[in-house]
């Protein structure tokens, strides 16, 4: 287990940042550095490296020419400034599982192996998730390597510049499995190691424009004024509002990007761009805000004198993860004496993508005072090990048919 | 008279934008081209140009040897997706009244500039109104030049790009004249050609960063949150919403200009940065104004949970502009039987600068609609050419020494 450990200390070397996160956005030089040290471990640990078009990581291990494969693994990309946890534990987690079940006794009728999903933290690009996305044929290939991120890079220019694009033939997937920091306070509230998840939430990303008219700072006349800026400013408040009118926790809301025009200190915004975040356990209240949200939007029309127009709406699917893969999981926990509790997930995972096509497993191991997304973001050496140890045992009772066999149907859902 | 509408056009190509307007922000390729037409114009009209280390550039007619200037102008720059009329008309009546007054009859005591000053809008390089307060020794040259735009680039290395950059020795001037659209409604409300510039308001221009921590967007508790993109919204509507204690345009408020770190789609703002903008004709007014925004920022920061800093705060100057000043121009526009009447400027100008160390008479003529910093802005052909035809007997009688006579002292405040 020290290997593990030594890996994920030289792994967060690269793109670290002082506060002790790490910044490795998608395709970025840290990005890239990563992947080559990820892709010379796989090499020098036995596996078949294949990276596909748009940039997805996979280690091969093949026991049994031709048969499917259980893949394991998550994200290296991060966020701006982000924590050290976040994705890349899941990924080496995985890399080492593989590793581990390779030599495990007992039956096995599939094969091994482990993935890194380019493009997971959709800072850089839009949208989130795009390695799998692509994967799964959610998203265009054409339309994911033409998105460009705010300085007008392309996906596919980016990814040529650290040599992350591929040709690899799509794989044969006959189970997926996840392991990540839960990045919310429940496990380490309730005192739980391992979390199996069980829902995701619901999101909704609104695409919202407001529209003014640009004039003089200082000399228009306040009441001749179409200030985009105050428009968009009354609505941001509007949204974080939303959450007065429900129980605490019952629904998620924020804006963190928005763009302006002019952008200037002496010309009233004529434009701004935002991305409204609503999220909620039970959709039905989800849409109940997202209504309300809409008739605050008429009402900040009228009184900032704007026009304010939703754009675009992206929606996760909330569908539940397999429940045959919950039991498996929980009986591994139990097994190895970790205590474990259902949870949901309030941030999308590349499993969101996955579970749609293959039976997928999602782990969860605690963070400390649920912080993400930052550099303080953190999780013990201890939970660390124990979320390997566990995500080790269900990849191999998942790699001797015991899933499709719960399931009772080789290759459902396939 | 229509030489100088045929010139105006011929300007107004440059930087031209599909709605009618132009932008040529400060040392861009547009200011630049702007910039050589008008200095080609000079040399064909008989003037020595003078281009300063800050990028002013000087057009001199000098009939008395070693006699000191009247030096009329404005500014070329704009604003993006600005208005034709802002800064370029009274660069451009200025050339032509310095034309018109060198063969006017006459005595003359003085010598006969027109400047553009460079960069008055300070959309793309703070300050505005730069290279006039380098040039009255409000603002060292080495601070302006050091001066960045947005994405890195000097004012020294933009004003290189267009060969810009010159360094002319200061020059003697005697008194300063400058013509401008209104960028209000005063004058059209009132049916009067020309405002005698008489008093400036106060403005407060109040540089403010908001400091939250990052963290994800949908999975932080909304009670963990400390969302500075929210605490600035909250900001932003107060700002707006400070006018409400006050009468009816006593107070004009507005923030235009932000930017957030990450502005991400998935990460909470850690910061926001923001000019907060405050103007009144009367400065207790305004202090009485921005006290009570200090204690609503103390009350967003308990609301928020966010740290609002005043980082720094620049104010203009709004002392009277000069009574003799006033009286000879309203004179000249009286005998040449147009409408006038005393004018308050919301905006700052280079004569705002200019008023603080030589004897300085400023004009305006009317905005349509009072729409300024917009492709929309329009003043008249016949309201232009009655800002001239005044600008022109106005300089003809400072250059003859009328206004020192008037002031009683020659040479004072030089």
């Amino acid at each position: 287990m020290d290997a593990f450990l030594d890996d994920f200390a030289t792994m967060s070397a690269f793109g670290a940042t002082p506060g002790g996160g790490v910044e490795r956005q998608a395709a970025s030089a840290a990005d890239g550095e990563n992947r080559a040290w990820f892709t010379d471990w796989l090499e020098r640990n036995g596996f078949d490296v294949r990276v596909d078009a748009i940039g997805n990581i996979f280690g091969l291990i093949e026991r049994i020419p031709g048969a499917p494969y259980v893949v394991v693994g998550s994200h290296l990309d991060s966020q701006p400034l982000a924590g050290r946890f976040d994705g890349a534990y899941g990924v080496l987690a995985g890399a080492h599982a593989v590793r581990a079940a390779t030599g495990a006794e007992g039956p096995a009728v599939f094969n091994l192996a482990v993935v890194d999903w380019f493009n997971e933290e959709g800072s850089r690009f839009k949208p989130s998730m795009m390695g799998s996305a692509v994967f799964t044929g959610g998203l265009p290939l054409e339309v994911a390597l033409a998105t460009t991120d705010p300085t007008g890079t392309s996906v596919a220019d980016a990814l040529d510049t650290i040599g992350g694009r591929g040709k690899a033939a799509p794989l044969d997937v006959a189970a997926y499995l996840e392991i990540h920091v839960e990045q919310g306070r429940e496990l380490e509230d309730t005192g739980t190691t391992i979390g199996l998840v069980a829902t995701t939430w619901t999101a909704h990303k609104l695409e919202v424009v407001v529209r003014g008219e640009q004039s003089h700072t200082g000399a228009a006349r306040m009441a001749d004024r179409r200030d985009a800026l105050y428009g968009a400013a009354e609505l941001i408040v509007a949204v974080r509002r939303l959450i007065d009118g429900f129980e605490p926790e019952e629904l998620h809301t924020a804006v963190s990007e928005m763009y302006l025009d002019p952008n200037s200190p002496v010309a009233i915004a004529r434009e701004v761009r935002m991305l409204v975040d609503v999220r909620s356990p039970d959709r039905s209240l989800l849409e109940t805000a997202v209504d309300r949200l809409r008739s605050e939007m008429r009402a900040i029309e009228e009184r900032a004198r704007v026009d304010i127009e939703i754009r675009g709406v992206v929606e996760w699917s909330s569908g539940p993860f397999l429940e045959e893969g919950i039991l498996l999981a929980a009986a591994e926990a139990e097994r190895l004496g970790y205590s474990h509790r259902r949870s949901a997930t309030v941030a999308g995972h590349d499993a969101t993508n996955m579970k749609e096509i293959v039976p997928t497993v999602m782990l969860f191991v605690p963070s400390v005072d649920g912080i993400s997304h930052n550099e303080r973001e953190f999780t013990s050496d201890a939970d660390m090990l124990a979320g390997l140890d566990v995500l080790t045992a269900v990849l191999v009772r998942v790699a001797a048919g015991d899933l499709d066999a719960a399931i009772g149907d080789i290759g459902e859902g396939r």
